[in-house]
């Protein structure tokens, strides 16, 4: 029998359904913001302390303990099914990741496997149900995974990029490969959330943090048609999904038909354009998440608590989840972080 | 008496006015993909090469002698003004510029001074004239300069940034020290451009490359009022003039606003889009300039003619300038830079 969630906000929310108050969390909310999360890397590398079920679950409370946020998404890496594939992985935080080896070529991509969660990432799958049992439904967990468009471009660049300049020129000079690619990813990325969600995920995000820098042309070929391919393989019963996207503006309309509930967006839009275009598309039964700049929690607390009620104001109430437009940076003081919160806890 | 530009598509399209086909040229032409700007380059480091007319002129001329592109436009840094306003630029290129001395205090932008073009950058000036000389009229002379609030990027955050951290914080911390800032960069835009114009400058790009990393309520406050403050200030009858943001789509109808005649807008957005949009809020008298993805020349020549030619269809023809959507790319074979051009000038 499945407990009732106590603070269902997120749920209702994602659902378009009433909310005392919209819920309110965190991209990267389990962060180096953070001295207690600082202290628990000290002990650790990056990648163990993803790989270790007590330690990523004591990260992933940390946000829901000291500020008291709405849910508790799952520390964890969007390259950590990637490594799983085959492909080996440097993670330094800060730093960015690296593939050593970066896809170039058709062999390259036949030799990656489609991993058994269970088998290759257990840990995650560990984690999950160790938060669950800590958490006891006092707040969803949330669930991620990288988009496969997102996923191909570290794959392909071998890291962080800024032009995207090798991932596009197999787009457009060899696009059949790259859709092998993203074909490939589309299968492990369903496969690994369909795990997690039956380890206990209660809400699951796809990130195509990067998708953003398509035309809507490429957009349209090379990003949606795999965020559908994973969005329509999840056994999801009663479990809302979320697609965030940074630089959404120009695909709103389209990333309005991936299958996703919820979509996250960035902080370069106007939410209230936002809701006033999804409307007029005929996709009132959407949800919003976001969308303050990261950015303001550097500034002063009037101003991030009037940017929070003008986006609250914009956003109307229902079906809307508050987040930033993109992760917590590290710099940010954690009692500014507080005041994000506060302001849309205070509501009640 | 003024003699009259043999090839002057541009300008007639700037002003919507009817071409046999929309001119083409590119956003960084003069630059590394070309072996004859890396010759000259061999010789000279890139402020320097900025600083000497004959070797400026030499490489801002090669575009013209080896693409047939329908301008030039003067090879140069957005930073040189800023240099001459007493702050010390290292410029590598490829590794971006370096401010050793960041500014964050009143102090240090009331020490800024409002340099006199003739005196402080006659350089500049000098390679314009030169410019003149030898082009004889044959394609238009562009003049160009960086937007307050992108000079003010790299004067807060020392250099290249990835998330405008330190800018946003006084943005969002203290707002009027910044507006001070971009107040004192707007009037010495304004002085340098009309020195521009002055010394031969017969089109005017304005660089907000940044501006589009912030949030339309942010892009108002602080790039936008800028940005209308130097084309209010420019002497310019008869010469038109661009407004160049990378990531315009969620302010397009606001870049509407700034008294350019041409908006050039990236590859993100949809042409067919913005063109749509522009009709619609009332800016039918505005003529676009792009936008092709710059990483599409790094794709096979098929594809490079195929994007082209859906561009310049969703164009429409008239009040187009057909050009990049960012700066080309070093890694670029000239063979595909060539195909771009060709492609438009084989419409006639």
């Amino acid at each position: 029998m499945t407990q009732a969630i106590q603070n269902d906000r997120l749920i209702r929310a994602a659902f378009r359904q009433p909310v005392d108050r919209p819920p309110v969390w965190m991209m990267r909310q389990a962060g180096r913001y953070l001295p207690e999360y600082r202290a628990v890397r000290k002990q650790t590398d990056f990648l163990t302390l993803c790989k270790t079920p007590d330690l990523a679950a004591e990260v992933s409370l940390q946000p829901l303990d000291i500020l008291g946020v709405d849910a508790v998404i799952m520390f964890s890496d969007i390259l950590i099914p990637v490594e799983a594939m085959g492909m080996h992985l440097e993670l330094t935080e800060g730093k960015g990741p690296v593939f050593d080896t970066p896809i170039r070529t058709e062999e390259q991509i036949d030799k990656l496997i489609i991993p058994d969660p269970t088998e290759k990432t257990p840990y995650a799958l560990d984690t999950i149900r160790l938060l669950r049992k800590q958490i006891n439904n006092a707040v969803p967990l949330i669930g991620f995974a990288g988009a496969p468009f997102t996923l191909a471009s570290y794959m392909v660049e071998g890291g962080t990029s800024k032009n995207f300049a090798e991932l596009k020129k197999m787009m457009y000079s060899a696009p059949s490969l790259l859709h092998k690619l993203l074909d490939k990813l589309a299968e492990v990325i369903t496969i690994y959330l369909n795990a997690k969600i039956e380890a206990g995920a209660q809400a699951i995000q796809l990130f195509d943090t990067w998708a953003g820098e398509l035309s809507p042309q490429a957009y349209a070929e090379f990003a949606l048609p795999y965020e559908q391919k994973v969005f329509a393989g999840l056994k999801r019963t009663g479990i809302p999904t979320i697609m965030y996207i940074n630089g959404c503006g120009n695909v709103l309309e389209q990333m309005a038909t991936t299958g996703a509930d919820v979509l996250s967006i960035d902080w370069r839009i106007d939410i209230g354009d936002a809701r006033r275009r999804l409307d007029a598309a005929g996709f009132g039964n959407l949800a919003l998440q976001g969308n303050l700049d990261p950015c303001i929690l550097l500034g002063s607390k009037e101003t991030i608590a009037t940017s929070v009620q003008e986006i609250l104001g914009k956003a109307g109430g229902v079906g809307h989840i508050m987040n930033l437009g993109h992760g917590i940076l590290p710099q940010v003081p954690v009692e500014n972080a507080k005041a994000f919160i506060d302001t849309v806890k205070n509501l009640v």
